[in-house]
């Protein structure tokens, strides 16, 4: 076990509280007057998870944009942010991102914290949403039978990675994700699992086989590309891209855009299929956040 | 204006939502599903909130009791918080602590994120609660004729904070500082205004005085110590004892234990008198973070 591993374990092990959903999932669901409340909070470290020149705009727009797509994964509205910044020495880019994040998402600042400090900067988000829907959409509801989806498609976010690292102008993908919003709303109501594609396709597609207990058979051609096909197997590997995985029973019409990837299976709790192959046990299934960028 | 009050200046003005209270109070306050929730958010870094050789364990239990203390300032009571964690060497002991604060509190971690990174350690926590009363307290409410009150005593995180550098034992006003949660929730029906003492009483006092609009007028010699008498003016202004500062109408009896220590007078808007001297402008009235510890 890496030391992450084991402190996530140490976690575990004291986050017994329904709301936690031990710690599996994308996200807290609260309980409160009549209202599940939706809870995530995502840390960024210069040098870890952006690179230390990019436009603090950029980054701005990426801290909040990610943890939008843990509401996302919810079905959840987003009803407002709080902000844990470390002052660096351009702080007016990173407030024009985040205003331009907030204002597009229409998701109000309501407060957080600023602090000082000489090291690589330390940025947190936290935000605060309202299912939509109940029972609120878990990685653990997939079964037998359903069909395996995705919004979108992957690896844009490696090509705009490349594109920043080489100083060209195709990085959107990578500088400003763009989290469903409006689709994990609408799918909400009729998917058995639901979950962000944040580490890598092949990853989270495990995550959510372990959390559901079945066996997920992915078919790696009927993933759509956002880059050279080529680079398949990287981008079905690569993080970054915000889509939402999700599984329907056979029989339910997929209600936004989406493609169609895969079959849930009766086969060993907690395993990983492509186009037959069981790459469970392989490593570098998907990228880590200490890996990034 | 230094960087980080422009930058909360610049916060502020994208902080128009009700809930944010501008930014101007201990927490948001969002009503939500017929609740009032209660959000704070604070960070922590190592060499500037925390000295980076304390235990792990006292550093996980302060930095969720300051956020509980922010709670305590509205009269809430806590419902969970969510952890954002950048590993160090010292993972065990932080669990230790987490776990020794969450049980003291009954308070459930719903959540959060666990990063790797090389630089000096960076905390966040954000604490959620459901105030117990409505008008929820804030520091905009002291009305000219209240009397000001404080709970428990000043000094003793100032003497903690010594002893911990001089390798003595008697820091634990210092190491694992006590929210009054049950004194806020106790207060909040009877306040004109509250908020916790973090920063130093008399920094804490000017900015009560500021968002109320009226003078605060304090007696020193009336202000418990838990110092030695000698050292009083240092006390004032030291930070970290986390009690309560509220105001309550001159008629109305304190329903905890607390001590008189002033007057909100009918003078000019934010300002603050100690012993008949306007301190207003003083400078270095109180710690500021970035001074700490």
């Amino acid at each position: 076990m890496t030391g992450e591993d084991s402190f996530i374990s140490a976690l575990r092990a004291m986050a017994g509280h329904p709301a936690a959903r031990g710690l599996a999932d994308d996200c807290a669901v609260l309980e409160l007057g009549g209202e599940a409340l939706v809870l995530t909070h995502d840390m960024m470290l210069a040098g870890v998870h952006y690179l230390p020149t990019q436009d603090p705009a950029d980054v701005a727009w990426k801290l909040v944009a990610t943890n939008l797509s843990d509401l996302a994964a919810k079905g959840a509205e987003p009803v407002g942010v709080l902000l844990g910044y470390q002052l660096a020495g351009s702080d007016d880019r990173f407030i024009t991102g985040l205003r331009e994040v907030l204002d597009h998402y229409a998701v109000p600042l309501l407060g957080g914290d600023t602090v000082g400090g000489s090291g690589p900067q330390a940025l947190g988000l936290t935000a605060i949403g309202r299912a939509t829907h109940r029972p609120v959409p878990s990685r653990s509801g997939a079964r037998p039978g359903d069909r395996v989806w995705l919004t979108g498609a992957v690896g844009g976010a490696m090509i705009g990675l490349e594109a920043l690292r080489a100083g060209r102008g195709d990085s959107l993908r990578y500088r400003r994700p763009r989290p469903r919003l409006a689709d994990g709303i609408a799918l909400a109501p009729h998917v058995t699992a639901m979950m962000d594609v944040s580490d890598g396709l092949l990853l989270d597609a495990l995550r959510l086989s372990r959390a559901s207990g079945v066996t997920l058979a992915l078919d790696a051609a009927a993933v759509p590309l956002d880059c050279p096909a080529a680079r398949r197997d990287e981008a079905l590997r690569w993080g970054d891209d915000y889509e939402l995985l999700f599984t329907l029973p056979a029989a339910v019409p997929c209600p936004v855009a989406g493609s169609p990837i895969g079959w849930v299976q009766d086969g060993a709790a907690g395993r990983l299929r492509l186009d037959g192959v069981d790459l469970t046990a392989e490593p570098g299934l998907g990228f880590h956040h200490q890996q990034k960028p």
